[in-house]
């Protein structure tokens, strides 16, 4: 899956994942109304809302990016019904040829842990059958409880050829509480970020591991210290966009190959229409607003990388 | 709800929550071929297993206990029949006046932590309603992203009068890969017990915070210096039987007025039929097999604190 992803970067030249996070003060009204006339004002229909929602802008960008980004928190937050919407989404997606990252942090003590990797990456056993859960390709997993929590992922990965992204720096203000602390004079995203790198050596696809890491955008000078502590992961960066990450952020999370990363978006892409620069295209084109942003962050990557390209 | 589970702790006299963790080799052969009858091996007739499984549990000792803990991975794990049969026993758990945990394990940047918050523990605004989605009462929570992920879950719980649990230092063998890493002498546990003295204060019940943490059993020793740091924090300690904690270790998570502590129990009460020792029920009476290994742990919990009691 990681050699999928990778592939398809290279085909469209985006290092891309649109996140797919609806909250309902970004979905138009016209979606909002007709959702609302067949459910109510219910679980149901703010499920069919965002599903209505999730089409239209994947059917917009689909072409241009290789991976969209789910947050499923966007979805559990509606409960039954937005978990329903969630893997409609996934399912979806999968169709039209994108790759799918759930964004679910999940990590828990081993025999848990494997039940998440199992209902989100791989298969459960059910008598003599196996079923697929949600079946994303790549889930986040949460590092704080140590290796036996992310190598039941890693089994699962190994069997299925998929792939995940473990939290190591994130995005938010507050990710150094914990995160930066200094263990022996190291960060404790180093001391994560080495993990990465090992665990990664067991599940190699081509060039990159399918153990990747998720670092984020607003930490650049952090980015570039765990590039090089991961050499072979691929590093999910979110924060661009709305969290302020710029372009030229960016350019040390990727490695000399013009790979290794790949950048999210989700309220910059999903909600463009709201700003300023796409309102032009109103509520009723968010999704032509999407594909607009979509190749105008197309571009602010790959400026950013050329000049940096020239410079180093 | 931190007043309302101390209440049922000292009418049940069992400081003890049950793991609904359902695994399909922990179920019973009748109920397995009850539900794949009428759906097929499939994620439905594995939901619908593990739903009637947990009503018979309940129903065998909803009386002897205050709470209940489903974690969620092992539902997650059938995908949406899965996470469907969750939110049911949920519901039916509280409809028996039982507290619900949902073992969740939840933390991510600011506004999706809130998404997660409101949709587990709080409502969400749909058109001029608002809905609940998952409603348990309590929540387990990852503090890996810092204050910002942890926050948007105590402004629900101060809304709702709910609680969460954080992470501290967890049962598993791994734990201490990163919980115990020492910043400036002193263990990562010991920081994050800190914090979440810290966040509790601005959250109090009558006696106890509506902020606890996990501190896993497992690890008697970290449970004692904890419980002096985190003094007003409500305790679930996960680990007890089939991970290796036993009664004794168990004393020093608790205060001196009796309380402070909920020790988990998962597949020593679930699949108690299993053992040897309560072998004797058979897989037919497996709940009555749970309701007795409730009944033992109850007293070697209440044996364990009376000679504490006497010694300390």
């Amino acid at each position: 899956m990681i050699n999928r992803l990778i592939a398809r970067i290279q085909q469209t030249g985006a290092p891309i994942v649109v996140g797919l996070d609806p909250m309902m003060k970004f979905i138009p009204p016209q979606i909002q109304e007709a959702a609302f006339a067949l459910h109510g004002e219910t679980l149901e229909g703010a499920a069919e809302a965002i599903w209505q929602y999730n089409k239209g802008i994947v059917d917009a960008v689909c072409d241009l990016i290789p991976a969209v980004k789910p947050q499923i928190a966007m979805y559990e937050q509606f409960g039954v019904p937005g978990v329903i919407a969630f893997k409609k989404t996934v399912d979806y997606c999968k169709e039209k040829g994108l790759v799918v990252i759930g964004d679910v942090k999940r990590g828990d003590i081993g025999s848990t842990s494997e039940a998440y990797a199992v209902g989100h990456l791989g298969r459960v056993q059910v008598g003599q059958n196996t079923c697929c859960g949600f079946d994303e390709d790549f889930v986040t997993v949460n590092p704080y409880l140590g290796s036996d929590g992310v190598k039941p992922f890693i089994k699962v990965c190994r069997e299925e050829k998929k792939g995940i992204f473990v939290l190591v720096k994130t995005s938010n203000p507050s990710s150094g509480e914990l995160q930066d602390k200094l263990v022996d004079g190291r960060p404790v995203y180093e001391l994560v970020g080495e993990q990465v790198a090992a665990w990664g050596e067991e599940c190699m696809g081509d060039s990159y591991s399918y153990v990747g890491a998720v670092v984020g955008a607003t930490y650049p000078e952090q980015g570039r210290i765990l590039r090089q502590i991961m050499p072979r992961a691929f590093i999910l960066v979110p924060g661009y966009g709305a969290q302020g990450g710029r372009g030229a952020d960016l350019v040390h999370f990727f490695n000399r190959d013009g790979l290794g990363a790949i950048i999210n978006s989700s309220r910059g892409i999903i909600a463009a229409y709201q700003q300023e620069k796409y309102a032009g295209y109103g509520a009723a084109n968010y999704a032509d607003a999407s594909r607009a942003a979509v190749l105008d962050m197309r571009e602010d990557i790959a400026r950013a990388l050329a000049s940096a390209g020239s410079g180093r």
